[in-house]
């Protein structure tokens, strides 16, 4: 039967309420929620404020009160159907008195969904699909990742014109401008999860830690992960106290985020090193690109990447870019160039 | 004494004159002059239509006629002193009874240099300067081509954006996109000159001449040039009637810049592979860089660049960008970057 123009607008403000900065990230997607009485006007808003906070039904559920009954209820997703660390919304929204529900974004959680068969078996009127593709968007990556039941995987590399990801002596401070490298902070913080190979952690001892302009450790940090079987000296500046650190004594990439996925993980940062990308790419699981290439020639050194299994042009990784971008550098650096990448296509 | 408002506007429009499309290069100056009367009316303009043609101030004087006398001749460059294939333009400006000579760029080739004094040895007034880097600007290459006493060294590379030239089979068409391509072309079409090494005609047997967008041969062709001590088969591509071709047995950067700038030969574009280019980088001998960068991953194939002698990352040749141009694609095509690059100061 479709929906009406009030309940649009309601879902525009869903969506904004959905994607409204601050809210803290983590396993949970960004939900926007507007109770509309039946004449269109505005009963009450809420949304998701992250994990152990209510879902955002429940959350407009409990400002509106008894005011929530014979309500049209416009949420950016589907209401959930299991019992997390909240609720069900599904059945809280038909026990408040809420006569439909419209909503934009299926649930893409096997274990979630179910929550418009609920609602309707409670005899609420249901329509979805009200712009759904805005209401993906804002939970782009999560939406993925719980589609595919693993963490969103996205590769960062740094190299010079020459794909050279470090000199010949090793030396790879830096490759990148002072603009890229604090874009590439404002990437890491997106994530909830840092991941790189045993190799680089000997090599390179980085921190991977979220910094801010002034190089200082943001409050919330992602996860720390280094991967691979070799034992690792404790003294590495990735065990320090800034965040927390996971050995994942593993080589298997499948396995690495089957195990990332049980601990709620929904996206990895992965920074190389290259036998790790390598890894994961030829493993397909490689779900975004972002490389920074800078103006620099070396020549010699270790590759961005090897051992794709590539013989001849034909067979080379043409991923879809979907962003170029310069980065202006700070007087007296070099611009960067920024590329991001999809190497399959996102339903894939 | 400084210029005149009027001997400004002259200069603008001289300046158009010399940069005029349509006329074809070669190894002299683009030249535009304006012959003023006394009131700052245009008695004549005149400009240079290339090599065997009059130069600028030849043509103005000669549409001019008896009307020359008394005038101020403004030039985007200072009149020649030398007899080529055209006397001298400072002896000719004095004898037709210009009165006063106002000029924006000195003449950096040193054979051609003293027309000032001669002016000034015959009465004529003399001021230069004005607009200055503008006029350097139409002859961007030609000036630092004269001033080096070389032809300008363009050196362009196609990469993957893992730095790599050619698939681990050696194949490489195409690493760059359509647009990349035809981008190529009008860059070709702006040189005098092409250069490979003798192992890229064995491998790639490129033709090396300047196609339009149905392929077809422009015109105008550059010069082919193959540089290597080996002998080559004559059926390769490069030999075809289709350009000039000339096989410089010679390694050394130097002794054929040196054979170039004998033929008058002012813009090489130097098209590969990574040990030629190598060479000329090693040499100093690159005055630009233009990078086309695909995104594409190889993982293996020859590098773009190899043996540049860099050990650790501060020795990192770091050229400086003077332009990113992002090149979008024929649909089903990704866009390419282009980098254009300087690798040391212009006036070194
Ligand atoms: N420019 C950049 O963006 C960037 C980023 C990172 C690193 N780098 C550079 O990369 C270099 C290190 O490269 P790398 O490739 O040796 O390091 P790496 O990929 O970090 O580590 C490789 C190690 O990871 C382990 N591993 C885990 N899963 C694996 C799998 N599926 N397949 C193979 N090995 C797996 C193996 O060690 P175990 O024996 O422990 O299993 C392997 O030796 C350093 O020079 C560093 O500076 C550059
Ligand atoms: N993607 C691109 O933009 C691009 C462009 C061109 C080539 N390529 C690829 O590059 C590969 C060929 O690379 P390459 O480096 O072997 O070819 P190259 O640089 O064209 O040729 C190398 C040869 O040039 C001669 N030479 C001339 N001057 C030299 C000097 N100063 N130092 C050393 N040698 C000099 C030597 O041969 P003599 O024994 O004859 O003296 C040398 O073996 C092919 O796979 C081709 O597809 C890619």
């Amino acid at each position: 039967m479709g929906s009406t123009a009030a309940e649009e607008r309601a879902m525009r403000r869903a969506l904004e309420l959905a994607a409204a900065p601050g809210v803290p990230l983590g396993p949970n997607p960004r939900v926007g929620c507007v109770l509309l009485a039946p004449d269109g006007s505005t009963v009450a808003e809420g949304f998701h404020r992250g994990a152990g906070t209510p879902h955002a039904e429940a959350d407009a559920l409990a400002r509106a009160g008894e005011r929530a009954r014979g309500t049209t209820a416009v949420v950016t997703l589907e209401p959930c159907n299991h019992t997390g660390r909240t609720g069900p919304c599904a059945q809280a929204l038909a026990a408040a008195g809420v006569r439909r529900v419209v909503f934009a974004q299926p649930d893409p959680n096997p274990v979630a969904a179910g929550g418009r068969e609920t609602l309707r078996a409670a005899g609420v009127d249901v329509e979805h699909g009200l712009l759904e593709e805005a209401a993906r968007e804002v939970n782009r990556v999560w939406s993925i990742a719980v589609g595919r039941g693993r963490p969103f995987v996205t590769w960062k590399l740094a190299v010079s014109l020459d794909g050279r990801s470090a000199a010949a002596d090793g030396t790879s401070r830096w490759i990148s401008s002072t603009a890229a490298r604090r874009d590439t902070h404002w990437l890491r913080a997106l994530a909830d999860t840092m991941l790189v190979g045993t190799h680089t952690v000997e090599v390179d001892d980085p921190l991977l830690t979220v910094r801010d302009e002034h190089d200082r450790p943001r409050e919330r940090q992602p996860l720390r992960v280094v991967m691979g079987e070799r034992d690792l000296d404790p003294g590495r500046r990735v065990f320090n106290g800034d965040a927390e650190t996971l050995h994942l004594r593993t080589r298997d990439p499948h396995a690495a985020l089957a195990e990332l996925h049980a601990r709620e993980r929904r996206h990895v940062f992965l920074e190389g090193g290259p036998t790790l990308a390598a890894a994961f790419l030829r493993a397909g699981l490689v779900d975004e690109v972002v490389a920074y290439v800078a103006p620099m020639l070396l020549g010699d050194g270790p590759q961005a990447v090897a051992g794709l299994g590539i013989r001849t042009i034909g067979d080379a990784l043409r991923p879809t870019v979907t962003d170029v971008t310069v980065l202006d550098g700070v007087p007296g650096e070099a611009p960067n160039v920024r590329l991001t990448m999809t190497p399959h296509p996102e339903g894939a």
